[in-house]
């Protein structure tokens, strides 16, 4: 092949005359990339290629030193110059494949808010405000448990809003509470602690983190009054008191007051605590003995779950050991986001648009439970952006067929009831999921899945 | 207690009268929180709290129903409402302490951008630009791998300003390299491979969480030339080779060609790729050997820490491992973030702005070579935004004392020297970290430190 290379259209090298010493490197490194320009043999030589190419020889010399230099070529006193045999053959890369299955039409999935809801303006106008004012210590590496700014807004406005008793100094930032899970998960286990308890049923996803940061995963089960305090027995607990994931309901005064006075550990995830629509809001458990739970926010559902931003309130016992654990996972929220966070909550910009975000939720909340068959009783319609309708067992396994045929994602809870419960059986409607446009006509595919159950 | 609480006064609320329910349920939270209402006692009687407030007594019978209802309050059918007794004592939360030792006046640490460079403008521009044109969809939950925008936009940009070759289905948007280390561990794991050498010195922060992903850590020298390849027994190694990373030098042609085909997994850290001063940029190592190298690349020194924003272009078999392994961490960048990332690269923003960074650093570089004793040899002045200066282990070991009496932060190889490593020795410049108008002052600090040594 050496050879037929005195010529430089031999060379298979893409590069237009005048176009520069660079463009010829560029041309040269993607004949070898390429496989044009084969590992181990001998390129033209600095004469030919710059006679050929009608160019100084010198611009071709500096070409092959460079690539040399970058391990492309590979010259040695006295011999010709060869392609570098550990440019060889990388294996050829496949064409990118982004395929998915097609989304389904209509969404009704729990645990999303309409993303059309974000309130761009605020942010846009937050963002701008940050970037003028904020300190340029903001751009260097950050504290490993969030923006001081931050941690110092939260405490009020989660106390304010939520009755948690916090201060900064308790507070760890997470990116969301995926992340919130996997640390409490690896923090507990540094305390000898390996055995958590999720509501029976609870979203599989978060069991499957806790898991994975190497805690043993036990189910108790919930009823229409929460979890079933009388059967924990593990030391620490996962749950959702405000407005039980997935089957809606809140948890009961005494059931309250005994998980709090358990001795167990309890992370209260209060997901969807904003939106409470039928009555006063029912504060945070946490508030009851802060020494034994942790409280979880998040912007997940008020914003966007793709801003990845959540908040711990900690028992002083787990402060270090949730941040020793955050650390080893060599990552936190950006900085500026908690920025812009924090200067929407402490504008109030966050709790006018919390506000508009209730009010459209509670209509559609309204309109789903408006448009159900007389025989379906909805339950946990009194917060959140899900409700959930029990069926029998066997209504519930023909869900995913008819749903199909109607291009409308829903659950059931079979995805989210643990090994061997065999209830409660039910459809979860996730009615923030639609963006606004689109709410008639999921509410559409509903009512057709409904008549076809 | 419970008779002398026939008076509001006795009761000790926080309440001025017509301040409305929701104050005056504030205001019991309160009065049970700090124990002046004591768990387990019985509250005044609706009637005599009514009376004494002058308020309605419907108003004291809903604010104890909706403090029953949160587990504040405990009712039962004909006993009077006392104070729950779970909400007993939470411990008392110690005063926030954020007490930490005053910074040096002066910083030379290695790694660390000047926050003052911070394009804020460029960035503000970007990210209104994002917020009024992104689809709707980047407020939903995200792909864990990173945006396809960013992802397609860095394929392009890696590929042109490093050499990169990489297709979007194969580039991982990571939190940082520290989030990128700590997940490439786990996904070398799962694949059973379970001992990943570094060079030897390498900041150790990086080590330390490799070894927290549960891999066996070796060190591998380096000298002049780089690592010590025909050193190198184990599967998978963590290198710098365009500015080693802490001593400066560049990897030589025939190591680079040596590692590329050695087998051994490769992780390339080009952490301060696009700083290069003296001479034609070295393209990335990845390119020789697409299949066994993993390329990162980072906006920490470009743009800020803050951001937690670096990339990853994977060899095929490595892809599905690492998506995993990251999807067990709970956590990706936030996506606006991501995008307005994307948006800058793409509008050639960032580039502006790298050289404008190049250009500020390079000055400072030429300062500091400018500002050293004769007898002092600097290395690894070609790039980044760090140089090294060899000293003996005896001089090395008085830099700590002196410093400190100059309040200068600065940092000596033996930090970042493996277990058991007797050389090399030297001080560590990092001229990246003073902001710009510290720069000299920072800069006669480490003058006076080098006087003395």
């Amino acid at each position: 092949m050496a050879d037929s290379w005195s010529s430089s259209v031999d060379a298979h090298l893409d590069w237009a005359p005048g176009s520069g010493r660079k463009a010829l490197a560029d041309a040269v490194r993607k004949a070898i990339r390429d496989g044009r320009w084969q590992p181990g043999a001998v390129v033209p030589s600095t004469r030919a290629l710059a006679h050929d190419l009608g160019i100084a020889r010198g611009t071709v010399t500096r070409v092959y030193s460079d690539l040399a230099a970058e391990g492309y070529l590979e010259s040695s006193q006295g011999a010709p110059t060869k392609v570098a045999t550990a440019g060889a053959g990388p294996e050829a890369i496949p064409e990118t494949a982004y395929a998915r299955k097609p989304s389904p039409r209509w969404n009704l999935e729990p645990g999303r808010p309409d993303p059309s809801l974000f309130p761009r303006d605020l942010w846009a106008t937050a963002a701008k405000r940050v970037l003028q004012h904020t300190p340029n210590e903001t751009f260097g590496y950050g504290e490993p448990r969030g923006s001081l700014v931050l941690r110092t807004t939260l405490a009020a406005y989660i106390g304010r809003s939520r009755g948690v008793i916090a201060d900064p100094a308790r507070i760890v930032v997470c990116a969301g509470f995926s992340q919130a899970i996997t640390v409490l998960g690896k923090a507990l286990q540094d305390l000898g602690i390996t055995e958590m308890a999720f509501e029976d049923p609870s979203f599989n996803r978060f069991r499957n983190l806790a898991e994975a940061s190497g805690q043993q995963i036990v189910g108790v089960p919930v009823d229409e009054h929460g979890l079933r305090v009388d059967q924990l027995t593990s030391p620490s607990v996962v749950v959702t008191p405000a407005h039980q994931a997935p089957i809606g309901v809140t948890m009961a005064p005494n059931r309250r007051t005994a998980l709090a006075g358990s001795g167990a550990i309890v992370i209260e995830d209060d997901y969807d605590g904003e939106f409470r629509y039928d009555r006063h809001q029912v504060g945070a458990l946490q508030a009851l003995a802060p020494e034994r739970v942790v409280y979880s926010g998040t912007a997940s559902k008020s914003l966007a779950p793709s801003l990845r931003l959540s908040w711990l309130a900690l028992p002083r016992f787990l402060v270090d050991p949730v941040i020793a654990a955050l650390e080893a996972t060599g990552t936190h929220p950006g900085v500026l986001e908690q920025l812009i966070l924090a200067d929407m909550i402490s504008t109030r910009a966050y709790d006018r648009h919390v506000r508009r975000c209730r009010a459209e939720y509670r209509s559609r909340r309204d309109k789903v439970v408006a448009a159900l068959p007389a025989h379906l009783k909805p339950h946990g319609i009194s917060a959140g952006l899900h409700l959930m309708l029990p069926l029998s067992r066997e209504v519930e396994a023909t869900v995913p067929g008819i749903a199909a045929r109607h291009s409308l994602a829903i659950h059931t809870l079979a995805a989210h009831r643990m090994t061997g419960a065999d209830n409660p059986n039910g459809l979860i409607v996730g009615y923030g999921a639609p963006a606004r446009n689109q709410f008639a006509g999921t509410l559409n595919a509903l009512q057709k899945l409904l008549a076809e159950l």
